[in-house]
């Protein structure tokens, strides 16, 4: 097989997911092994199992980034890295799922959830929160230990880490917007946007981008060009999965469609109904959405005002801007045309999506 | 100054934590900048309060670490080293307060009881147990970017990083058997003493050695001398903080003497009662021992249990053994004399102690 087929197959979706799958299954394999004489020997596997349900979004970016920035040998390491984003990515749901006090992830049990029932012969619940904080505090270590011994040179590990860091402290940030936010409805947009640029655009599109970019010895132009694509197509990508939320299937979202209104999550959604509503309207909305018995006809109560508002059809007229936006980044990127394409790709699916 | 001079300066107790203090805080006032315009901004100077109350004895043990095993120069990226170990342990204590549901640490109301009382005009418990749980996540962020930006070498950074992911995973693994022995009262003294090694001996006191000798190039048996030192210190080290939770002096120690009882800690004093105590005593203890509302009788009751049954002498007298262990361990130790004289210091002021 030669440089260029490896390098190719890599960067075919499936292949690469596959080859961060072995990466992660690799690195959990020695952590059974070294945790297999103490009480913490079924983390791995609960681990494991969770991670099972994940897109690898912010690996394949890592590895998108890589290959726009010129990137070809090496890609091991490289492989690596994306996977210590995945880890990454475990640790802050673990820890977001305790946080939302969320019963279900990935259609199964959160890992709160899980532990609560692993103790002796009773559920408790505080238990479950407390070793699922403990859980969350282990894969963060994890992610990082994959970073570290992922085989960069130190000249790479150099570039890289301050933008791990950044995406690290930029996630935090979004996330504690969104629990400042959360139970305070809001009409302004511009709130919820900047919520989820921090938690979403910057977090899972932009800074896997450059991570992938730096590895490969990316300059500030390459930099920008990435940004220019992730900033609306991760605007984009959290407006869709905030109308999945409560319009999506939950066969396949594999998350109730009354979780983000039961908790008063602060969407762009919310914010637009709320602005072009009448006082009756926002109303019953200020009592529906927030309401921790939120039921079925209260959903449809709160879609009808969606609808009424036109607040639906901004929020999906708003992603097609974004969309475009993106797209038309990339027709100036200085990017590796095999990338272009990757780029195109993800953006579709990205957007398209029904879970 | 001489390199003499600045040197055997670093290992004086009180010039050492002041150069680790202002480590610490030249990495929060550059935090303060980076979170200037974000909602995060009042971050840095919350951990900073935090701070302050600590003993830095994790950072002092690093640094004994280091010139044990030679070191003498490049001090300024250990003293950075050694801060990182003290910001992990902020992180693992906010952490720790919100597992145990803690009103107070350091004579302060918690992390998460400060920043309950932070949103708009009402106090939001779960907001504030939400938000303490990413303050320490970006702790814990901070604490590998100190460890990361203290300018070690390559090679140091490579011989470092596993001890430093060795002590996250272990300490994981004692905040778990604590969290699983918690509640659950055993007259098991070796199950109370695993706890013990992985929540204190090994992360308080034996990491911190490895971790400083290590980054002046220590080899196995510099390592193991460490161990031997540290082991049993750090056993005798918990022993005490057993015996100060429930005899201390509140004004003194900064925590209630109700604490531990109340949650029902699996202690080695409360195993040994339990081992040594009659029927009645043990039907006392198990009725007082994990009661939330015990009160200064019930405590007084508990006492009573733990002096008739012998139980506080005998941790007294384990703490003595271990005590001289340590110092016996000194004697054959290949360290640095200066280090000696440190690390005998230490041990003196951490087993015969009021807070």
């Amino acid at each position: 097989m030669t440089t260029e087929s490896v390098s190719s197959g890599l960067f075919d979706p499936d292949t690469t997911r596959k080859a961060i799958d072995i990466a992660l299954e690799d690195f959990l394999t020695q952590k059974k092994g070294e945790l297999e004489q103490t009480r913490m020997a079924g983390f791995p596997d609960l681990v494991a199992e969770f991670l099972e349900g994940g897109k690898r979004i912010r690996p394949l970016l890592a590895l998108a980034g890589w290959q726009a920035s010129g990137g070809e040998a090496g890609t091991e390491a490289v492989i690596r890295v994306a996977a210590a984003l995945e880890m990454f990515h475990a640790f802050a749901l673990i820890h977001d799922d305790v946080m939302d006090s969320s019963d279900t992830r990935r259609g199964r049990p959160t890992v709160h959830r899980t532990l609560a029932g692993t103790r002796r012969d009773r559920h408790d619940e505080s238990f479950g929160t407390s070793a699922a904080i403990l859980v969350g505090d282990l894969v963060f270590s994890w992610s990082d230990e994959l970073l570290h011994f992922a085989g960069l040179s130190p000249d790479q590990l150099h570039d890289v880490f301050p933008l791990v860091s950044r995406m690290r402290t930029e996630v935090m940030l979004g996330q504690y917007l969104d629990l400042q936010a959360t139970g305070e409805l809001t009409d302004d947009i511009e709130t919820t946007l900047v919520v989820n640029r921090f938690k979403t655009a910057k977090y899972t599109v932009e800074r896997p981008l450059h991570i992938g970019a730096a590895l490969a010895g990316a300059g500030p132009q390459t930099l920008a060009a990435c940004t220019a694509y992730a900033m609306p197509l991760g605007e984009a990508f959290q407006l869709r999965d905030d109308l999945l939320g409560v319009y999506g299937d939950v066969r396949e979202t594999g998350k109730s469609r009354l979780d983000d209104l039961r908790a008063a999550k602060s969407t762009t959604l919310v914010a637009l109904a709320l602005r072009a509503c009448d006082a009756d309207q926002a109303a019953r909305l200020r009592a529906l959405v927030g309401d921790p018995q939120l039921d079925a006809d209260g959903l449809e109560e709160i879609l009808a005002v969606f609808a009424a508002t036109g607040a639906a059809d901004a929020v999906e007229s708003m992603i097609h801007d974004r969309y475009d936006q993106a797209l038309r980044a990339l027709e100036t990127a200085p990017f590796a045309p095999a990338a272009i394409t990757t780029l195109k790709h993800f953006a579709r699916t990205a957007i398209w999506r029904n879970s």
